[in-house]
């Protein structure tokens, strides 16, 4: 009891799974009542950012945002009882237990191939345990925000999206660095708290987006009272006598603030490369055993691409059963127990299993208006045509259009864009970027397109109802020169 | 001048379309530049319903409804100068013109088979007209309102809906007559103005939608003021001398107000029956020139089906030419100016034109929450695999699921739900009906899935951006019981 051996014996079971966040609470779900032996590793809180931190406090300060009477008192406390419950994972624990899965607090790190060894919190008494997989590793260890460089980054307690969603009060001036989504959805949330925000931003909002996006929202930010200045970083900072911040821009100019929110993005915790069947390439070949989930995956640091990821990389480890007596392979529909060859049965398993739609990642910003997008950027498609042989080449073009051109939007007096995508030769839609009210469901609409590889020619002759607003598609389609 | 030679000389021309409401008017402008000679004919308004008196005045209602302060003369004003411009179609007879087509203002009607003859209106002093169309003749007479038959309709001076999108001001007191789409939205945006409204429904509200989506608008316009009594019809209805209506009611009770507005749906003013390429079935038998498009056909009186019937009869009507000189046909990528037989070159580029997709017909109701479908109701599909061969029938099953479940339904509190509908068998996704916020812009998404003729199994693969409501149908194909 008093000295844990620090040798530990190894277990052997079917699939360790290293973190719990979507992709791998996803895993142990599908891997429920299969017979495989799983065990699942968490550092942190099993459930991972999104109800924690990310997805779901960020969209209550949003709904909050939205009263008439933004009560941060109200939000945090909400944040905290319904989301958080304390930033306490018992329950999420529970209900992956419940699929029969052994759950190991602790770190864990390869000691040897499919061999994972995990020591417990520091705080936890618990041995240092260590775990073989049959079949196969899971890494999902997710992704972490990234601190800028700079001259007093470390000494005045840069803030991240964490420490604004368990927050229980507002710094009254907040200088935001950065200018994608968190940045975006959290300046115009907190300023409709009150807090005065500054937006520093390298280069323009939203840059990842079609440029007609960052640019409608810069006006409705700034017609807001969101400082957004472009073009601009941090330079140094420090903390004066009196608790508040003084940063030095890249304009020479100084700000004064009272805390500094590094929103520049979020990498991940390992490199690696995956296929779209979530197997991690090993030189340029993918594995047989060794999968990563979410963030890790580099197809979309999102709740739903995670959540997928977490469907595919399980179907796959099940499909490498067939014929071996324990495989299910529901999405499949492959048959298990054949008694012919178990390495035949498995290949034909894993071929029937359908990829991740890598090609139809949504991505929405919920400021308000809404920003959404699925697929490539005009932008994003020419980069990946410089790469594809000649004869089958993207002709990208692409399109954008008025939301108030439309039907309902000039009812409705609403503002916003929307951009197409396509290929000219083929009539591929691409992709498509929008930003106006409801974009985040309108993109329903263009997930559903763009992951059927659908042409413009055949989404013309869908019927939208009218007058709504997802029409633009239509009228968008109806101005890109596919001649 | 004077006199009017009633046998008018017939004139020969190519195309004849009566009625230039949306379907009429997208034959004109699709056969633009196509070398046929075109005549249009229209008896009251070129433009037809939408723009003068329903989609777009009523969602001009709905939008001012929503306002903090209502203010009816604000849009009453709007809906005259902006919508119906004074109830006065010249520009859009001229955009018409500008197609190379004459405009002939009248009533028309067949005088032989291909044969058309037009009376001016009575306070006009045209002559009459006769034209003999060669290649085809379009009907797009649309649909009129129903006036329900109980005693004294006729002298009280029903209201129809153009009485409220015309009205320079509202009545205090307003029965509604109907419990489908028009009942219902003018029913909740006219008391948002103040009007007491009391509904008298036959039998549920949006009793054509699933049941979950009547029983929830229920409560909602209820908790609005709205007196809304099912069940019940009108019996009698008298002017009296003060100028209000005692109504009397098939429960026996007697209602007062100020005017009654039926809202009992409408008919089209020609019965035909036509095919999915919008031609007229003659004994059956689809016909080689009469076509019928818009309110006429029995696939749905939207604006949005119009629009694509419209365009789907131009493209029949330029096929028909193709070979003998004159057919252009985009869409079908049919080869004009072959030296081969003109008839085998015509059915070729007429089997290349895609027909409407009458299986994804969307619908949207602009209440608040906004109701939405596509495709067929659990019940419609039953009644539709009744007639089915054994061997194919659907086994049709449904899933309803409430908004309050999905993650941004919780986050927003936003109540409503969706039902899919879905074969057993196949797993086609045969339809969805939804009712909540935005549900007007998510169909979109089940638009292209019931439009592609997407399975349930396929569609599980989409990933919808999370947390976004559309989600909910990822949801609900969770519980979807297929096995």
């Amino acid at each position: 009891m008093a000295e844990a051996d620090q040798s530990a014996e190894v277990q052997d079971v079917d699939v360790v799974v290293l973190g719990l966040g979507n992709g791998g609470e996803g895993i142990l779900t599908h891997l429920a009542g299969s017979g495989l032996t799983v065990v699942g590793i968490e550092q942190h809180l099993a459930g991972g950012e999104c109800p924690f931190y990310a997805c779901v406090p960020t969209k209550m300060i949003r709904h909050e945002a939205s009263q008439p009477q933004p009560d941060w008192a109200r939000v945090a406390r909400r944040i905290r009882e319904e989301a958080a419950h304390d930033w306490d994972d018992t329950e999420i624990v529970e209900n992956l237990r419940a699929t029969g899965a052994e759950i190991v607090r602790g770190t864990g790190w390869f000691t040897g191939s499919r061999t994972v060894e995990v020591t417990a919190h520091p705080d936890d008494d618990a041995p240092v345990r260590s775990f073989r997989a049959r079949r196969a590793v899971v890494l999902g260890v997710g992704a972490e925000s990234i601190i800028p460089e700079f001259e007093g980054a470390e000494e005045i307690g840069v803030w991240t999206h964490r420490d604004i969603t368990t927050a229980e009060a507002l710094p009254q001036r907040l200088a935001v660095v950065g200018g994608a989504v968190i940045a975006c959805e959290l300046s115009q949330a907190l300023a409709r708290f009150g807090v005065e925000v500054t937006m520093l931003v390298r280069s323009t909002l939203m840059s990842g987006e079609e440029p007609a996006v960052g640019e409608h929202l810069l006006e409705v930010l700034r017609s807001e009272g969101v400082d957004v200045r472009l073009e601009t970083e941090v330079s140094s900072a420090v903390r004066q006598e009196d608790g508040s911040l003084s940063i030095r821009l890249s304009s020479g100019e100084t700000l004064e603030a009272d805390e500094l929110l590094a929103a520049t993005g979020r990498k991940p915790r390992i490199d690696v490369e995956t296929d779209e069947y979530c197997r991690v390439l090993q030189d340029s070949e993918p594995s047989d055993w060794l999968y990563a989930v979410g963030d890790l995956t580099g197809h979309g640091d999102f709740t739903h691409v995670a959540v997928r990821e977490g469907e595919v990389a399980a179907r796959m480890i099940l499909a490498t059963g067939a014929g071996a007596g324990s495989g299910s392979g529901a999405d499949a529909g492959a048959a298990s127990g054949s008694a012919a060859g178990a390495g035949a049965d498995a290949a034909e398993a894993r071929a029937a299993v359908e990829p991740v739609a890598v090609h139809a990642v949504p991505r929405v910003t919920f400021t308000s208006p809404e920003i959404a997008g699925v697929g490539l950027t005009a932008a994003a498609a020419r980069k990946q045509a410089e790469d594809q042989p000649d004869d089958t080449r993207w002709d990208v073009v692409s399109v954008t259009k008025d939301l108030n051109e439309n039907a309902r939007g000039w009812i409705d007096e609403a503002h916003g864009n929307i951009t197409l995508v396509a290929d000219r030769r083929t009539g591929l839609l691409l992709g498509a970027s929008l930003i106006g009210p409801g974009a985040g469901e309108i993109v329903g609409a263009l997930t559903v397109a763009v992951h059927q590889r659908m042409t413009v020619q055949e989404l013309s002759r869908v019927m939208w109802a009218y007058p709504t607003l997802h029409r633009v598609i239509s009228d968008a389609i109806g101005e890109l020169d596919l001649s």
